[in-house]
């Protein structure tokens, strides 16, 4: 098989047949597997063709070259274009393209993900690609200060997410001209045309008030192509690009040119057929586009580590809040670790982020009130090799609960601190208490959940956090209260703490947060009423350490109280649970006490009471076990 | 005491002894709660004294009357204001003001929520304001077709959030005249400035691209508040307007005035006593606003219900996929209530709501690729007592799940429906699976849980969910399975479905939706082993069957195999689980069946066998169980 090479000095004449081939091989594709979105492929082949040629400096050989620009696309439907890219560059072969796309235990799945080596971040729920993009072009710019680009493909049904134009809003706050946004305006959604159709102005409009240099272009005219995307890569001035590319859905096989219907629908072979013939055969470009930019010597390197302060610590006794303690915390780990960096949303006097703020201002990235931007800046950085620490309150991360799902497939290392949790929080009520966040975050895959009592579990774990792979969570706690644990002492991921304990306990009482300090009261309460019990500080909810809690349950005659401050379903009682029976406990009695109706305001202990979660109420549980009420 | 009655027809000059009322009364009723947001209401004092005197149409009396405007704190945070605003409407005390606010046991919450009556729905999570009031303006517009207006008071620092600018594209395309945004520029967050400041024309183009008319106002400046609020009121031509008033946080006290530090900070007592003296005194000003319009007859009701289709079913062995069964019953529900409405995310198509949209095209609404407005829509239609089923991939109501939570809050009653749920989905990819909403729904307050197998039990269920209290969700799958119910078989919510049982079976099998299938297939190749298996339909998650549970554990000496096309936390397995240790079911013998590791793409029996939950495996598991491997 002969292989025409293109270089950036090709003619335009050529780069047409590189696109042609593009939209050839996602229809071959696509038909090969029997799904996948052919039409939505075509429309954009023209930007890739010219963007892959002339402007994308890349080199394939080695992915992990730091002066590579980055590919994200955020329409990551349209996998049959990226896998042709792929194709094109020579790092992947026709024969996986014709057989791999889509099918069981290949790489070119259905949406594109970090499985490939070329991918920086999972696409394919819609809107996410370019928030992520945001984060990559913040640690281009503000941390790595290389001269890469981020080109970001989106599809135009994704501009209706509200993500979108929190993405815009940070890219134009933070003058990331290193950003462009390439927006492949077909006019057909999945079920329908979309909202503004082929109204280029009135996106361009909407852009530019967000503040991005706006482009507007003919998507398959290859000159204007060329000429908006050399304006874009110049990355000069201090603003994103937005390149709006009128295109045809389709385009290339007039049959479903621009026709409803045609949305995530391979085509028959027959159809397939006449479309290759259409566009011109099979054909085997190979591409060599422009190199990445030499890193100059020492601009890449993250600043060195200072000597590490010891992790903080607190007295025994002396009332801390949590929230305040991961706030110390993460400012001892950044003077150890350059690659440490903080986000909030923009309520770091609350989750004491503010610390790191004010200790190392170059590593935190305040997104405001947008906590979907908020996690993906943090994918974005996480995808180059930073070690992100995104906090705001516990309840508005269920705000950004797809872009965390996401997050998990992109495989990114993503730390998160949730503060404000449960009713402990009092006064403003149930909207600002997080209730649900125990539950949302065991559910992701892979994930790690800490739920420290403590000042000093509560630095050691955001210290564990920053070595931990995958979504790690940190719910904090409003309230201050007392330091349980002397300086040293270590909290491994996966263990929990046992706080009281005898050779006769008669029940184990479990807590975690909040609720651990009940339980010692009630333990405290039980011990006067010759009731001995044993008390577990679960601070690790996820992976739990199921070998303690057995050691306990097998102990106490399998009476165990589980006490969170979280609603009933998927939390701590959930884990606990989950643990012992998956260990084959027999016999247990459980009683569970959680949030179980609609909290108002209140004090914290009003609320701890009311729920039926205080010490009070576990005593009670206790002795309803053990027989002694 | 004495009180100055004030009307519409009362001067400006009354107007701003009103607002410095509501002014005084925020800062009173802050300071006695020892906590609250009284700069945040000081800035919007003016903006609602001449709004509740002039311009809202409001029957303090009835706040169920149909023609009333409605009032939508987005700025939830500002409940210091909108009480005042209350207790100068008559309908709450000065004593309720200073002993009820931020109180246990109180309805004065620390954020407003529906437990007062003239409050639509529940605030305090940034940039939901907005987007619920779109959906109260849609039902106005094209459901109730009355005269109403939606005035909404947003802060500027949600106008951060993307779920605002959803909001803004959707009001535009529907043409929301009978919708006013007031935006409270006042330039401070919580913890510092806004990302824009006081750049009100950078506002103004971000709004006008977005389709509203927009008004720029000083909002200390009565005379000009009024004229744009008459302005606004017209609700003449066809956007939706947005009143951009620049104002300053803390107004009226000049200590505080335009500081930073004072965000969610009630004045002491000291200070208090100044701020209450600068602002001239406490006052018992009483405003009787203007009326609402009288409702024509015959314009307030819905159409006629008409002769109810049956509930469709569907042949026994007959092959369905159960979002088609979704999208019949959705069809039979509307043409018998014509309260039912139908929303989605632009995937009507593969959720079969298309069905709804063709039968009914003016009770449906198309939201595009925007699930927070979906489910903030369906939010404000429940406000207004119609009954919203919301339909998009299961997996992308994880990106709304904020908005559900709040749901919750505001009592509404919503229906969620998510189709292509689990691996089951195949080619498409982990982007597209859901396997975190049963947790993430569960964990909902009050919540109910559906996850059906056939096309006759969903739509048994969709017709269940109509009349369903709270947010109900409805899990559907992608394949068509064989029909397992005989037309006309009931399915009540906490029900569940014994489908394979006899007196001496060795092990139960609980699936539900596709795993039901695949529990069915393993009860055959056990019993030709000459292991007898009860199969368990547990269709309704949440609440759960717990009677039918403990039954057959206690039948099968404790031994259950449990499995779910979802992560292992918080799902089906979590859910019985936890109802059989609650039940004090004891020597259970659990085999939990889940997705435990990334999928990528293949066909979904591929998926089913790869994650260890197909037939095969339950068969696997029951052997173990029962100690015949």
């Amino acid at each position: 098989m002969t292989m025409t090479e293109l270089t950036s000095d090709s003619s335009l004449t050529a780069v047409a047949d590189l696109a042609a081939q593009l939209r050839v091989d996602s229809v071959r594709s696509s038909t090969s597997a029997g799904s996948g979105h052919p039409t939505s492929s075509m429309s954009a082949a023209d930007l890739l063709a010219v963007l892959m040629t002339r402007y994308l400096r890349y080199d394939w050989t080695d992915p992990h070259e730091p002066g590579n620009d980055h590919l994200i696309f955020s329409k990551g439907h349209a996998s049959p274009l990226l896998y042709a890219v792929f194709k094109a560059a020579g790092v992947v072969t026709d024969e996986e393209l014709m057989t791999g796309y889509r099918r069981f235990g290949q790489r070119l799945e259905g949406h594109p993900t970090p499985v490939l080596p070329w991918v920086d971040v999972a696409t394919g729920s819609l809107g996410q690609g370019l928030p992520d993009g945001v984060g990559v072009a913040l640690a281009g710019k503000y941390l790595e200060w290389r001269p890469y680009r981020v080109w970001v493909l989106c599809g135009d049904s994704e501009l209706a997410e509200g993500s979108i134009w929190e993405a815009l809003d940070k890219a134009s706050h933070y003058k990331l001209s290193n950003l462009v946004a390439m927006m492949d305006i077909n006019r057909l959604g999945q079920s329908g045309p979309t909202d503004l159709g082929w109204d280029l102005d009135a996106y361009a409009r909407r852009f530019e008030a967000f503040g991005a240099r706006v482009l507007v272009i003919d998507g398959h005219d290859l000159a204007a192509i060329d000429s908006a995307l050399a304006e874009a890569g110049e990355a000069a001035g201090e603003q994103p690009t937005v390149i709006l590319a009128r295109t045809i859905k389709g385009r290339g096989f007039t049959e479903v040119e621009d026709k409803e219907g045609w949305h995530g629908r391979p085509f028959p072979p027959d159809m397939a057929e006449r479309a290759i013939a259409e566009l011109g055969g099979v054909r085997n470009l190979m591409v060599r586009g422009p190199r990445p930019e030499p890193v100059p010597a020492g601009q890449t390197e993250a600043g060195p580590a200072k000597a590490a302060p010891a992790t903080p610590s607190y007295p025994v006794g002396e009332k801390v809040a949590t929230r305040k303690a991961y706030g110390d915390a993460l400012v001892a780990l950044g003077a150890a670790d350059p690659t440490i960096v903080a986000l909030d949303g923009e309520v770091k006097n609350s989750t004491f982020a503010l610390e790191f703020a004010q200790a190392y201002p170059a590593r935190y990235f305040e997104m405001f009130i947008a906590e979907q931007q908020l996690v993906a800046a943090a994918t974005g950085m996480a995808a180059r090799g930073y070690k992100p620490f995104a906090s705001t309150f516990a309840a508005f991360f269920t705000r950004a609960y797809d872009f965390i799902r996401m997050g998990a497939i992109s495989g990114a290392n993503l730390r998160l601190a949730g503060s404000h949790a449960g009713v402990e929080i009092g006064a403003d009520g149930p909207s600002q208490m997080a209730l649900e966040d125990l539950a949302m975050m065991r559910a992701v895959h892979g994930s790690t959940v800490l739920y420290p009592a403590d000042g000093t579990s509560t630095a050691a774990l955001v210290e564990a956090m920053a070595g931990t792979p995958g979504i790690s969570y940190l719910r904090t706690t409003r309230g201050a209260y007392p330091g349980l644990y002397p300086a040293g002492e270590s909290f491994p991921i996966g263990g929990a703490k046992v706080l009281r304990s005898s050779d006769h306990d008669d029940v184990t009482l479990i807590g975690a947060g909040v609720t651990l300090h009940e339980c010692l009261d009630a333990a405290t309460t039980l011990a006067a009423e010759g009731i001995t019990a044993r008390v577990i500080d679960c601070y690790s909810i996820k992976p739990v350490d199921t070998a303690t809690l057995t050691a306990a349950a097998e102990a106490t005659s399998g009476r165990v109280v589980v006490a969170e401050d979280h609603h009933p379903e998927g939390g701590l009682g959930s884990a606990v649970t989950g643990a012992l029976l998956a260990a084959g406990q027999k016999d247990l009695s459980v009683a569970h006490l959680a949030v179980r109706e609609m909290p108002g305001s209140g004090t914290g202990t009003e609320l701890l009471a009311w729920a039926g979660i205080d010490a009070g109420h576990i005593a009670a549980a206790a002795r309803r076990l053990t027989g002694t009420h």
